[in-house]
Formats: structure tokens, sequence, C-alpha cells
């Protein structure tokens, strides 16, 4: 447990009816009590919300009208005491709440620092944890699907059992060096840990084949839409968003990535960069921005390139075809309502599309899945590894239980074998965030947003 | 009380570590236990908060893991069942739970129905309403404790106070008409009413006095920084923003008009129109943009106008003096640091300043008091009327009561005075929304957020 109390606004930056500020740690409720002009916090139940004023002790004047709820420890998301403030949700008034808590003891959070808390005072794993961060991004049914499994501690239950098989193999290897007179090694090695490991690798192998799937269903695919002016880029664009009615877009300063707005394709989020100089460049009639399309074609891991059925391949659609050839790309011959002028016999792997008659549409979302290599999406009844630490850890495992098995063909003394065994037990750990150093848990935490 | 529940997303869009849904109505309770797996919440007590996951019925899958807080029925922010459901503040998460409560028959609220549901449901009245959207408005600590007040009722007590006074004349007139033999009319109009509706009228102009200055610190001043390229206003703007350290800059889609960002001068919110083209043109040498300067000029209250020590005037800093010559301005020397070389003689009512050693700053706030024609600004002691709306009201019931006395004066039937009275009483009384039409109603509340 941690002796200070940390404090921030749990809710996203801007106007709104209700903001909420947060206090967890011990003095949380004393702080707050200080601040707070009603019932006496001291004396009210865990888990009760009261009404009350926050006022400037200082110079004794009204601050805002609040409900406050008080949180008991151990019962609570960081197992510590914590204060929710919900405050009238406004930019200068719920900051001034903030500072008030700070001149009061509180310190400021770094972000993440509520669930990296949870995490240190043994609440929930730190898959869980990392899965939080997952849940709020979710940009589709499916990756919050996937999300919440890992929250919920699906993912954890299925590494955890992992780990407990791997855990059985160290013990018999362990019985076998401390009493070696009941056995013979060799014989045992090949007969019992053999299996063991195997099936491992076997579960093992079976996860890692869906969590490629699970990968792009937590992290969407980046798409750049390409194609000359006048193509149809735009209305495509503005179709894609509209049949699926799942578009959202960013708020300025919560991504990283330059993302502009997503589709919801068959519950994979397409991430689409530099929708802007599609709108931009659509209605001009002027020569196409090659550099500006390249820039877009490097960043995406899938393209969708954009031809007009109705005119002749110019030299730019060429060009476009030549720079995206190493790509995944689907290429859409648009506007097939139209009388065609196109040369169709150069192109192949090509879906013919019509805004106007909705044409393609649905031939966009199976050539999706197939460049992926996307199975049937089963989010309700399969548990997805999709974070890449985690999937980088079971390969590691993998690795290192293949190296084990191996081992034992060669007939490598048992001990030597443990120490491959036990390299897949830490990866698996580490996972749930069996010790894992400090540095990669700051990592980690400081990617989410402030006040989780 | 209404009959049905209404249901939004009660925090600011965007991405935040917790998001709030909303229910407010007879059925709230019951639809959240629908959707809610934990507690059963029809059997826990109100003002609680519970653990538990949001789940989707007919798939039976786990959408969130939340905390939920009851509140029944009569002591809450509308006086009806209100159900506030946390959940990870992800855009997608918090919009699905949106829709789970509306399958389950919840109504979308208008902007603002929660607050319209506390004043028709009598738990404040229309002028304490119209202080919470201030209250989340609010840009400096000013405004925001003016905005308190209202919220408080502290502007209703005064209004009620007055109005009472008004009555009072009312049911003197009244006795008068009932019972004509007790008095002698024309005495009693002049030694008993006169005084009383004087008595109203003065304190009336007290109140439209400072009212002017409450509306200042409510609404700000938009403020236009005009001046050629390099007499230095984006340092100007830098500087009066990195001192007050007090910019708030609007979250996109918040606000109506095209305000750039605030300046907190001595309590007051410069609001800044076409910052933009500031930065933009500050740094080229280019011919001043002129028309872009008109509009900005012609869209603003007070103009800072920007002129450069170090250079004779241009023939461009001579048209900025003369289309701003009609306009509440302050010209700014800038760079009085530096060797003079502008004339000074053909300007007055200039204020110096520099950036580089910090001269000039506090003038500015000075005169924007003097030409605004702001007092002492005690936001502590004082109760101030703000909204425009209140003082467009409190103005026509001064204007009856002024009536009211000149008819006295010409000594009118007293029947025919009270006729004025009573306008009076009824402009005091839709401050608070006594007997005000749907149509202001919805108007009024069509200007706040959603969720409120």
């Amino acid at each position: 447990m941690f002796d200070d109390t940390i404090v921030a606004i749990s809710t996203a930056l801007g106007e709104g009816a209700i903001s909420i500020v947060r206090l967890s740690g011990p003095d949380s409720i004393e702080i707050a009590n200080k601040l707070f002009k009603g019932k006496d916090l001291m004396d009210v139940k865990s888990h009760t919300i009261h009404y009350g004023h926050i006022y400037e002790p200082e110079t004794d004047s009204i601050l805002d009208e609040v409900m406050l709820t008080v949180l008991k420890s151990p019962r609570t998301y960081t197992k510590e005491d914590i204060i929710e403030i919900n405050c009238h949700g406004g930019i200068y008034i719920t900051n001034k709440v903030l500072e008030l808590t700070l001149t009061m003891g509180a310190r400021l959070a770094e972000p993440g620092e509520f669930t990296k808390r949870a995490f240190l005072n043994g609440r929930i794993d730190l898959a869980q944890a990392e899965s939080v961060m997952d849940l709020i991004n979710a940009k589709t049914e499916e990756s919050l699907t996937v999300a919440m499994k890992g929250v919920d501690g699906r993912v954890s239950k299925l590494v955890t059992h992992l780990r407990e098989q791997v855990l059985q193999v160290i013990a018999n290897i362990e019985v076998n060096i401390d009493y070696p007179e009941y056995d013979d090694a060799i014989e045992m090695s090949n007969e019992l840990l053999k299996p063991l490991i195997n099936n491992v690798i076997l579960e093992l192998n079976r996860i890692l084949e869906v969590a490629k799937t699970g990968k792009i269903i937590r992290e969407g695919i980046k798409t750049a839409i390409i194609g000359r002016p006048n193509v149809g880029k735009s209305s495509l664009l503005n179709k894609l968003m509209r049949e699926e009615r799942a578009i959202v877009t960013e708020i300025a300063g919560t991504t990283r990535d330059v993302i502009e707005g997503f589709i919801n394709i068959g519950g994979i989020a397409l991430k689409l960069v530099d929708t802007a100089g599609i709108r931009e460049t659509e209605d001009l009639v002027e020569a196409i921005g090659v550099e500006r399309s390249k820039q877009a074609i490097s960043e995406a891991e899938l393209v969708l390139l954009v031809l007009n059925n109705s005119e002749p391949l110019t030299e730019e659609d060429r060009l476009l075809l030549d720079l995206t050839k190493d790509k995944q790309r689907i290429i859409l011959i648009n506007k097939s309502d139209l009388e065609s002028k196109i040369d169709k016999s150069k192109l192949n792997n090509f879906i013919e599309t019509s805004m106007v008659e909705d044409i393609g549409i649905e031939d966009i979302e199976e050539k999706v899945k197939q460049l992926f290599d996307l199975g049937e999406i089963k989010t309700k009844d399969m548990t997805y590894i999709s974070n890449t630490r985690h999937i980088a850890k079971l390969r590691i495992a993998r690795e290192s239980l293949e190296n084990a098995s191996r081992a034992i063909e060669m007939e490598v003394p048992v001990d030597m074998v443990e120490v491959d065994v036990k390299e897949a037990w830490i990866a698996l750990g580490e996972i749930l965030g069996k010790e894992v150093g400090d540095s990669l848990l700051d990592e980690l935490f400081s990617k989410f947003c402030l006040g989780k």
C-alpha cells in the first residue's frame, strides 16, 4: 500500500454536465472532508454518495455544488480509500476543484496511476490492467468484447492455466532431481515430461494462431484510401462511414497516431490515415499530390486504391498501382454503374464498386478478412490474446518449451531441461505481471489516459 | 412529474477514464436493473453505489465493468429516481451502454432536459437553472463565483425580495380598491404607495448599475488583437496567456462563437477572436490581411491595436487606427525597450508595452476596467445579476414602476396604477420562471449541454 494520496480528473477533458475529480490513497477522505460542506465524511458508510458543496477554506466561499462518493478500502478500484467528486463539468471549475485537493495535500496522479495501484495492491494482474486501456480505446463491438475478457480475467485464467501445466513439468523435474533413486531419469523425461511439454506447446500454438486475429481486432488496420481526384474516394468514404454507422472521430490530443476516423468493417476497425487529403483534393481538378499519397501509403497496413471505371487508366493511376504493388491492397474499380472505359485485362484481383448502386461494399469486407487471414470472428465464445506484449511473451514461452522438448530428445540431463522450462514459466508470469521490473511498469502505465 | 425516463451521456465527449450515463425518471431503476449484474437494484437504499457489470441481455455477454449509483426520488437533482452508470470512459463503450438503456425503454434526453426537470419538478427556480450553465461555462474565478450565487439561489432571493416589496404595494392597492371607505385614495397613493414604489426603484437602480459589471464577468469581452506583421502581436498574446496562467482553449464543438482562447485579465475573460490570424501572419513578411482585420474588428467588443515603437507609423498602421477609431480600443505601443521612432504626438490614450522588459501588462488591465466602466469587482460579497434575460426583466420592472410612480403623481386612479405595478410583479416573476411559457423554456434549456 502507498502512503500518499493521488488525484486526477477522471472524465474526458471538455465541457460536460458532470466531471469527476478522483482521489485515491490513505488521506482521500480527510482531504475531501476539509473541502466539503455537507455530512462529515469521516462518519459515513462506504459506497455512499452525498450532496454538498466544495468550498475554498481560505476565503470560505462556495466553489461548486457536488455529489461526493465515498468508497472505503479495500472494496475499491485501487483497494485504497477512494473519493469521487462529481462536479459541474466545466473546464475551469473542475480544474479549480482539482487544485484545491492539491493544496490540501493530494499529489497529481501520473497517467494510469490508479490502475497501476490496482495492480500493485494486488486487485488485478497486469494483463487485466492492460486490458482496461483496450476497453477505453475499443472502436468496435468485437474489440470491446475482447478487451472485456481481458479486464474480466479470462485472458489471465488462460495464461494461469498454461502456467500451472508448466509448473507441473517443473515439479516433476524437481522430484526427479531431489530423489534420483526413484526413477530412471531418461525414461521419466521421455515418458512423462515430453507429453506434458508437448501438450502445452500445442495449446500455445492454438492460442497464437488466433492471437493474430485478436491483435487485429484490438488494434484495427491502418488504412489509406488513395486514388487520383474525382474517382470517388470521398463518396466511398462517406458510404463506408454511413453504412456502418460506427465512425468515431478522435478528439484532438487523445491519440498518438494521426488517425482521422474509423470504419467498422465486419468487426474490424479500419483506421483511416489522411482522410483530410481525400476531402481536400477531391473537388479540385489538380495533379495528384503524389508525395502525399506516398506518405499515406508508407504509413498504411492496407491500401484501398480507387480507380474510375468510366475513364481509361491514366498515368497517375499506373503510378499509384506501381507504388502499392508490394502492399496489402484492394483495387476498387469504382463507378461500375457507368459505361466501362477502363482496361480491366491488365488488372487482377479487383472489386467493382458503385456508390450510387450500392455495389461492392460487402466484397470489401470479405477481401479484408481474406488479406489479413482472419478466420470467423467469434469474440463471444473465444478468448483472444490480442496484446502485442502478451503475444511476444507467449512466443518466448513456446520457444523455450520447444527447446526443452528437443533437449529431452537429445537426452540432455534433466536439470538442463529445467532451465528452458523455467524460462517458459517466467515468460508466462510476465504476462500477469509476476516478476516484472519497475521500468516496464512505468512504461506500460504511461500509455494510460489521465485519471485511470 | 413526468412519466417517461430520459437518458444521456453526462460527461464530456472524448476518451477518459470514466464516463457517466445518467437516467432520470420513474423507470430509471427498473431499466438499469435489467442491464446490471450485481446487486438487485430494486432492493438497495438510495444514495448508494454498487459494483457490477452491464451486460447485453440478448446475447448475455458482458459489456462493461461499472460502478452504478442509485438516487431515489425526491432527494435528487431532478427530484425523480436517478441512476448514474460510471462506465469505462471510451467513446464506443459509453455509446454502447447508452444504446442499451434506449432499447430498454429510456428516451434520449434533450440538451438541458435534466435541469429542465429539476425546474419543472420544483427543485430549483428558473434563475437557478440558468446559472447552472453559467457555472459550467465559467472561465474565471469571478464568473464562477457569480454563477455559484445564482445556482445557490442568492440571485433568486434578491429577486424574491424585490417581488415581495412589489406585492406589498399591490396588496395595499387591493385593500384600497376593496374598501375605498377606509382611506382617501389619493392621499394613500401619495403617502403610502409612492415611497414603497420608489424604494423598489432605488434598489433596482442599484442592482442594474452593478449588473453591467456582472454581465461582463459572466460573458467576458470579445477581443481582437490586431496590428501589422512583426509588431509583436504573437509575443503579446503569449505573454498575456503565460502571465495569467489561465488560458483555456475550447474543445472543438463546444462553442457557438469562434472563440479561440481566453485570457483572464483581473477576473475578466477576454475572449480572443481569430488568434490563428495572429500566429499565421506574424512570421510572414506580407501585406496585412486588411479584410481579415476588418472582420475581426467588426466582431470584437474590444480591440487591442498593437503598434511598433521602433518604426515610424506606416500606411497600414494608420489604416488600422482609422478602422478602429469608433471602437472600444486600447492602443499598445509595443517594443518600448527599443529606440523610439514612432511619432507619438499624433496618438493619444496609448499604453507603452514591452514584452521583453515586462512593461505595461497591468496598465492594460486598468484600461480595460476603465473602458468598460467596471467598478471594483467584489464577487465574494456582492450578488451580481449577470444574465441578459434577467437584466432585461429587471429593466421592464423598473420601467413599469416608474410609470406607476408618475401615474400616482398625476393622480391617476389607483386601479390604473395597479396595472403598472402588476407588470413589474410579472416581470420579476419571469426571472424565477413563474408564468413563463413553454416556448421560452424550450429555448432557454436548448442552450444547455447534453446530459445536464
